[in-house]
């Protein structure tokens, strides 16, 4: 199969070109100008597909490199399964996710490993690949981090909250990145403090505050501020490169950009519900089918924030100055019903997460058209960055030869409506993002060359999609 | 003239590629997978010249945003012409400078910069654009910064030294800030306290110290902490995007690095001299022929700083974190022999001024080869993101189709010795860099798809270079 | 004369003591423990008078180290003579001033110094110390400032503003600098950027700009926080110890906050109009006698800073930090009829100033009251730091033995209403503070162990006042 | 007992002065003008003892706030007694004690409490109070603290370290500061990451690095920084006033800074050990007897640290700067023979302490000499700010009437050696501070009015120390 996509303009993080993009098999084999004859060589005739992209920016297909599809989590499961959720992806312009292999504390990490490539072979739509939970650091996790990096997975995510379920303590993050520093893969964190929060919980609980709103209210800044502070310490310590997940207080990001400015690797993830959504968004919430608990919609963790302390102002404001360096979806999907119901009456038994692996380029997109970030820069927060960040560039995340046929066509002038009975693929029975409307729209999807999206249709099959195997990052300064 | 440079590794800001690429007349026609043919046609056949770079790098050619050829200057004139200039920048795989417009309290700047197009026309061997110095500024310098940004000269550098020559006071530069803020062109900035400056140098001449040592004691960090500070102050004030010429002082880099955590436009450059020579070296100089007048040799403003107070550690580290944005060269030269000895019982009678456009490219080659910078960052600061800072982008700065054919072939298994009897083509008799030893070399460039040097051969001649006429700054957030 | 205070809570800057005070002559002989005997011997048999203070608090007199007595400026004088000045000082528990000898440009040092002597000298109802402006520094200026230390006038004032007037250039600033490293004394400055303003204020008025609000717009903060930073920098260089004078704008206290951090001897004083008072004040003031030149009333340099920039938060905060060390008045008073309304129609002519000398110790109680300070540090502020800080400590700023006998019985019980028809003793015929209620009072003032203000009731007289010759500051680290 | 010490300087924490003081029984009664007569009373000839301090400091007793006497820790006990502890720290000019209630984890709090004051009463020679630790904070803990502020206990301390000893973690500690918050009362941390420590000790042992040397390499200044950033991360949290004990890490200084500017109540308190000793003189430390055992005489934690680092110079800047408030000892001795020497074949197996009590001030008295810190802050540092912060003021650390008569006379033309058959009269049997020389002095000491040392003799007895029933903190803003 070849395609040649005509007449477009190509961004790229640094700037744009125009140029034509010319796809042979799953491989891009040729950027040229455009006129579609080189040297005199007709190349619109010789391909089996034209695609008139004038108008319209082609860009490297996204990399949401933060996803937990059908991850098993307080007794229930993210309900995207890798089929679905992966399918939801490519509707949204997104053609390769880095899930999260699950090792809960006592679990054998290669064992965990084995079962999640088990999940996701031959299931997904467009191309994946996995970072490992490390839940507690046994010293055959240490052994198994070695082999895992041979295997593609260069990034170990660990978790200083979650007591008993996920949570490492110091110690343990300390023997994990030791064990990064000297076999040069990257470590993840969670970075809230749980001894604080279980505690505020519980007392929140107890004074009997249970509706959603009380979720935020009891995973303060401060919690996060010092968990990020922490682990930045211990990265100095050892000299592992550190990558902080899902930050959402500016103060997190405070930090981040102190141990940056210093010269260390460490670099900050946020998620679009923190650029957009807000504390009081969700103390705000109501509904007649729900009342307060409508909240619920909402709750995920790291939590949102208030809009009144400016932590989504500071937010966008960190993606242009690079303290935050990449935009993922920490997308962890659970239905109302039947899922996140299981709080109703106590907010602290309702699974977190959010789903938007749907909606990230368009949400980012955005912010370009209401002049957050320039059109290179987003780009480069939701693809470019990703695959250097996780050790894909080169075949994933920039449109060069040699890299895999991963583009996407957005069309700036046309419009997406967010919402369960509008542009929603994902299998949630509601969306965080209703009534969102995006002055764009991803009008052609093609993963490794094949077209999956075009004209609103699906055009892929389950299990196009292949396992990346990733190399080191390459990030680091 | 088509060219196919083949098998090369192809280096960009954010990555590599294995790639060929072809270039048509004066533009990069297409970047292609290696191999030579295109979906069946054989695009070796079908060229003039075919260059195999198998084991080299293949970069965009170097920009050097920061020269003053023929520059008049204390009595004198800077010994490199617009001709003699640029050639040894070819040498050096540079392929497009930024000059300066010079105009002198009292004179007219469109006069100036007539005169400076005059200057340059027919005898440059690469790419020439301008940028225009202001030194008072008239009503009428005003009116013609809106006339200059239309002729492609959108960047303006004003002093806060050189009182009676150059200065302009802050209320000067606030009024060309509010201009450059309304028209989106850049403020560059010598940022020295020329009144602290002035009182210094009198002392010190007063008390007898007349050696060159001296002309780096009576320029100390202070005063360029101070001018970099009032600078991102003024431009803060005015919304003017600010552009910190020639940083050398790590206090300077921590000012800009904060004006740039919150969100400012304020840009720093520095020089090879700031990277790899400092004070003590200074002060150590010594010589038959010139006594410890041989220190006359790096006399420079900002000056030489010292080795002891970390300032070249720090730059390092400021262009690996982003805090330094790019590195030009100040190219400046004056021979020690009628021109730098006019200072020889007076340090203030020196001429300022280094040569090393023709080194640049290297001695930063020789930061990655010592892990200072990155092979990727090696291409940024030395040529993508000084395109992409004065409106360049696209034409140059980047291998794209479309570009320019502006293209170094590095060879990193080369050697070079810099000396004045050795690869030194600047007309100047010493060197500032003289023993010098770069683990790579220049191969082969090309100027808008000419080869003008290859096999250590001048292939070009006296007016290749064309003037690029610049856009705005493509580099704001 | 003999006085025993007997009963009170003696406050002094680190805590509080409940102890009796007496006084011999013009000197406090003794702090005892309550119960006027003294092994035996009956106290309070033995002297003139007795002043029972149970229930109030004995303090330390205020001390002003910042006013401006019947300054000649921009053609009128300030309207408060020593005489009137300084018993309204008395009236308000404040009973040491340091007035400003003026030198403008071109005057002779030493003769400006005898000159003040002379208007001073036997006027003042309080004592009376000097510090010296030096507005050009000439040459003799530098050899004046010697002698003038042996003088008593240990510090001395320079401007970044008022060209023309008062403004002295960098290198200025420097050699004065130079001299007050080597002798020991103080740099006061006036940090802001005049060159900058004089521009903004051009551009207002030439757009038609012309009510009292645009003063404040006209200096913006960046020109005060430039100028202090610049300040910093050079007394940085110089080894000179820095005084900046009525701060206003947050982001100067956090230039200072950041060079006190550091070690260096950097002060800041506030003054309650920038503790209290805003732009948006100015921007609302409207009377029908004035219109919106009632603004006029409020106009003084530096300017009043906006509320919704939180200047005033945080300028208390920064006096809880001990970021800002002490308050003065920069008292400078005109009235409305015939001083300030030569700006009518042109804000930049009204005389810059605000008559507070009355009013500072009762407007820093309302603070304690507010929960904005501590008990001590009020009496800290107002007395202890300026009474060290510019080498009065000893005899003045401390209830020990030795010291002069100023002490002020202020009672917490009692309430003070400031206003033109009320409490208001300084020549002026409004009040900057109008309608300010005070949960407090000065019921006693002893100057030198003469009871002046009593019971509402002005018992002193004119040349009470006497001279203090001040020693260096005892307040550098 | 009546006593007038003549013609002393006074020196308190803002300035001296040249005064008389009387002592009546326990208490000061007066401090008057010298003279010895009071209006015409003629004091002398009617108190028992006159000392004359022509030529000398007469300063308030010092005030060591953090000893640990009779410590059992690790199997042993710390060798001093109070009786010998309290003894020792008279002979080297302090009057006052705190000393710690220990609660080991599990251990009832108010049972210890009652148990440490069996242990005091009676057997000290100068007065003492008590923090209570808490080891684990059960709910009768938190109880126990309302209790414990009623009975003159108003600081809690808790650890970040000793896992399974003293070890909280960061839930309990923010149980702690809610309760402080809510009565006042301050938190004092251990701020050292315990977990990390465990794990580097344990890597330390495992590959044989066994000598004290280690001890300092395995507590490294990224877990005392981490902590320090962690503890007030809490405090922010809950708004409980915080007091970091035995900072040692620049680091750590640097968190407390930022803490403080930003008006958070946040004290450092640091340790002679950290202000004069480095690991570098530990590594070097060898003798005849101990071979690199000798190094075990200065394992304490927090650690001594490296000087090439810069950890000493920083701590005396952050002394005069304010960024630490005060000076205690951690004194904690052990013998070498029969304690250190536990742990001859592995560190971590050495009883942590040093023991300082007794030179303390003369050690910061030679800062003063060193031109570090200045006469008054000397006061300031080991008496004053430790009377107001831990609630004692008034009648401690001050000399005022009402004050207890706890004073020093100190003569500056004195000197005193320092080692185990010198000056020594601590229960050690070798001397952390062997060979120092101090150029000063204490001449004599009185305790609540009694003469304890004078002339080189101990005058007092075991029992004439007081339990001090201390109130909230002073010190707060």
């Amino acid at each position: 199969m070849k395609t040649l996509i005509k007449n477009g303009t190509v961004v790229n993080s640094t700037g744009t070109a125009t140029a034509d993009v010319l796809i042979d098999g799953d491989i891009i084999a040729a950027v040229l100008a455009p006129g579609s004859t080189l040297l005199g060589f007709d190349i619109e005739r010789n391909v089996d597909t034209v695609i008139d992209a004038a108008g319209k920016y082609v860009i490297p297909g996204g990399i949401d490199a933060h996803t937990h599809m059908q991850m098993p989590f307080g007794g229930t499961e993210a309900s995207d399964t890798f089929e679905t959720g992966t399918r939801a992806a490519a509707w949204g312009g997104t053609t390769s996710i880095v899930d999260f292999v699950v090792q809960y504390a006592g679990e054998n990490v290669l064992d965990q490993y084995a079962a999640w490539q088990d999940k996701a072979r031959g299931e997904c739509a467009i191309d994946y690949g996995f970072h490992q939970i490390l839940s507690d650091v046994q010293d055959s996790s240490l052994v198994a981090m070695d082999e895992l990096v041979n295997e593609g997975v260069s990034s170990f995510k660990l978790f200083m909250a979650y007591k008993g379920v996920f949570l490492s303590d110091d110690g343990q993050i300390v023997k994990a990145m030791q064990k990064a520093s000297s076999n040069g893969s990257m470590i993840m964190m969670h970075a809230e403090n749980g001894s604080v929060i279980d505690l505020l919980v519980q007392q929140a609980i107890a004074a009997g505050n249970t509706t959603p709103y009380y979720h935020g209210l009891t995973r303060p800044w401060q919690a996060e501020e010092e968990a990020t502070h922490r682990a930045i310490m211990l990265a100095n310590l050892t000299g592992a490169p550190l990558y902080v997940v899902h930050v959402s207080a500016k103060q997190a990001v405070e930090q981040i950009a102190i141990a940056r400015d210093r010269g260390q690797n460490v670099f900050g993830e946020t998620c679009p519900q923190y650029l957009y959504l807000s504390l009081e968004d969700q103390l705000g919430a109501q509904s007649d089918e729900w009342g307060t608990f409508e909240g619920a919609k909402w709750v995920c963790s790291t939590p949102l924030r208030s809009k009144a302390e400016g932590h989504q102002h500071h937010m966008w404001q960190s993606l242009r100055t690079n303290d935050i360096q990449m935009v993922s979806t920490d997308h962890c999907p659970f239905c109302m019903k039947g899922q996140k119901d299981m709080g109703l009456t106590d907010f602290s038994k309702i699974p977190n997460g959010i789903g938007s692996v749907e909606h990230r380029m368009d949400l980012l997109y955005q912010g370009v058209v209401d002049k957050q970030i320039s059109l290179e820069r987003w780009v480069e927060v939701t693809s470019t960055t990703p695959a250097r960040m996780f050790g894909m560039y080169g075949k994933k995340g920039v449109i060069q030869p040699g890299a895999d046929g991963d583009v996407v066509i957005y069309d700036p002038n046309g419009h997406t409506s967010i919402g369960v009975d509008k542009t929603h693929h994902m299998n949630m029975d509601y969306s965080a993002w209703e009534g969102y409307e995006i002055d764009g729209h991803v009008d052609t999807v093609l993963s490794r060359g094949k077209v999956v999206i075009d004209n609103n249709q699906y055009l892929g099959a389950k299990g196009d999609g292949k396992y990346i195997k990733r190399g080191l990052s390459q990030y680091l300064i």
